[in-house]
């Protein structure tokens, strides 16, 4: 390390100006490349930059400019690849376009989501796409739409906040899927979602607090409904989000009861995962014992024995549109807000068959 | 959204000044808490800030600590879990410390790292983790460790860097699992990274460009020579990092080759699903044509049929200690770099038998 020439502190416009012999000010107009200056004291000013390793400050730069460049992006969970493959397309679109992208996760925690917000306000970032971990505490949205800072909600809708939306058909890919389940004669069916609920027992829609999720089990209940099942409500299960413990517990309760479910449509891969592996452990053969359909086409579902049938959601694609609706806003376009939704596409593997008789009988 | 309080630019402190009818040094003062300042225009600096809307610019906020409470991440590709878990476990770490994290993905090209590393640094963050893309163009990293800015290598050291690095016994865990599938009496070995080179021929270590995968290539080398197995560097396959295209037809074209390998050492898990649905497509089962092991235990490889044999990485402890050795050093800690090598574990499943006889005459 060269002790003489860096100080442990970031190196600031005043010190470059004290190197240079010149003012703070006419340090500024050199390093910020407007006003007039001197050649000499120009290449003064410069060559005291590069003698400090000068790194300007993008903030302040973004003063004059007004712009900073950067798009910030709230995830659910960094982990899931749903969201590993939305960021990459995010920032691809974004770069194309001159933008920068930062990212934070909230891991699905509403403060977290909160805090990152914060952060990426701090940051000045230009606009922000946020996956809102829980539509029941959005202040913190709202005052982001106040502020006039664009805003894409990613995947989940939040009613009555008037910002941009890509999302996709989650009622209608349920409804579908779930009709599959029932045309091959399934009666019992479970939806199985990773939201939290104390206890974890299912006592109506205003638990689900992601739009999605709501939008799915939604479809799910209708679809049974239209197929004359009794109490389909009785088959939704909220398993929790930590598949270690609890979610795994839940699930294979789910899978252990008295009359346990002879097809499943899970809400995530990461959810159908623990399915999977649940059944298993319990000896439930897919498709024989247990059929299974998933959202989201996780690169695990395609090399299992049977591959799972899933729900593919444009994930890429969402992340494009999303960008290139917040890139626009941040250039100035100012249409009322818009809700995209993309189409899903079912798959069809090996993981749905005819429900065995005299299941009751178990 | 309410037209009269919000300007479409960020509130600055000279609107509260203004607002609040006191000079901006003194809105300065209320707004940082600091100086001295009668409680009237205290109270009336504060009304008017919350009237505007005004948030603190935590760039600003940071000249007075010399802190933002931020940590920067630049990771190689967010769209593979062994970065995912990463950050997840970078940011647990983080949080418990009060700090925040924000994210930036190379997709492991140096030209956007070098980007992604110029924004972080824009943002003021107080140190950064960075999984270097290549270490032949590391001038961007020497800067940073010379403006004192801490800085943590993860998983990829570079030779000469003083900075401290947080990996895995990368050589010793190839070393290993290259034995292992020659004790199953294997002698045609492959390994196969996703590194790209031009033509896709291995010529010499200098072709290696992560020190990940150089250390174990070298590690595969070593065992392949300690059995006596001859010219061995033959069953280097640099199979390029695009999994659509390009490393999917070297993948294929390595495995339909005239003496094939029986056996596959994969660099990471994505090229190891890869080879997984490649050697399907050509008919070859696992592991009676062919045994597989690879690095890092991805979620895809206990549920196939085998399960596939994986050296597990513990991304998660390794995330915990680079956040530890990041934090300390933002604290003041000033030790010489420090190296922190992890431990891998092998983890055996059901992917690697003996060869088939006469592989020869195929």
């Amino acid at each position: 390390m060269d002790r003489k020439t860096s100080p442990p502190r970031p190196v600031t416009v005043a010190d470059v100006a004290r190197r240079a012999e010149v003012s703070k000010a006419t340090a500024a107009r050199v390093l910020g490349g407007y006003g007039p200056v001197s050649e000499e004291v120009k290449l003064r000013v410069q060559a005291a930059a590069k003698a400090l390793d000068y790194r300007p400050n993008e903030l302040a730069r973004s003063v004059s400019t007004g712009k900073s460049g950067t798009i910030g992006i709230v995830v659910g969970d960094i982990e899931n690849a749903f969201f590993g493959i939305a960021v990459r397309s995010i920032s691809d679109t974004a770069h194309r376009h001159g933008f920068n992208v930062i990212l934070a996760n909230s891991g699905e925690e509403v403060e977290a989501e909160k805090a990152a917000l914060k952060v990426l306000v701090g940051k000045r970032v230009d606009g922000l796409i946020v996956t809102p971990a829980d539509n029941r505490t959005i202040a913190h949205l709202r005052d982001i739409v106040r502020s006039r800072r664009p805003l894409v909600l990613f995947d989940r809708p939040i009613e009555g906040l008037a910002a941009d939306v890509v999302a996709t058909d989650d009622r209608d890919a349920a409804f579908a899927a779930t009709m599959r389940l029932v045309a091959a004669g399934h009666r019992r069916l479970a939806y199985v979602t990773a939201l939290n609920a104390e206890p974890p027992v299912f006592t109506g829609m205003e638990q689900l607090y992601t739009s999605s999720v709501k939008a799915r089990v939604d479809g799910f209940l209708a679809a049974c409904r239209a197929a004359g099942i009794d109490g389909p409500e009785r088959g939704i299960c909220l398993a929790g989000s930590a598949p270690a413990g609890q979610q795994r517990a839940s699930i294979e309760r789910l899978l252990s009861g008295e009359t346990p479910p002879t097809a499943i449509l899970a809400s995530d891969s990461l959810v159908a995962f623990e399915i999977f592996k649940a059944a298993r452990t319990l000896g439930r053969g897919i498709p024989d014992d247990l059929s299974l359909v998933s959202f989201y086409d996780a690169e695990w579902t395609s090399v299992t024995t049977p591959p799972i049938s899933v729900i593919d959601q444009p994930v890429y694609d969402m992340g494009t549109q999303a960008a290139e609706l917040l890139i626009a806003r941040i250039n100035g376009a100012s249409p009322p807000a818009r809700h995209c939704v993309l189409p899903t596409r079912f798959i069809e593997r090996g993981s749905i068959g005819a429900p065995r008789r005299m299941m009751a009988a178990i």
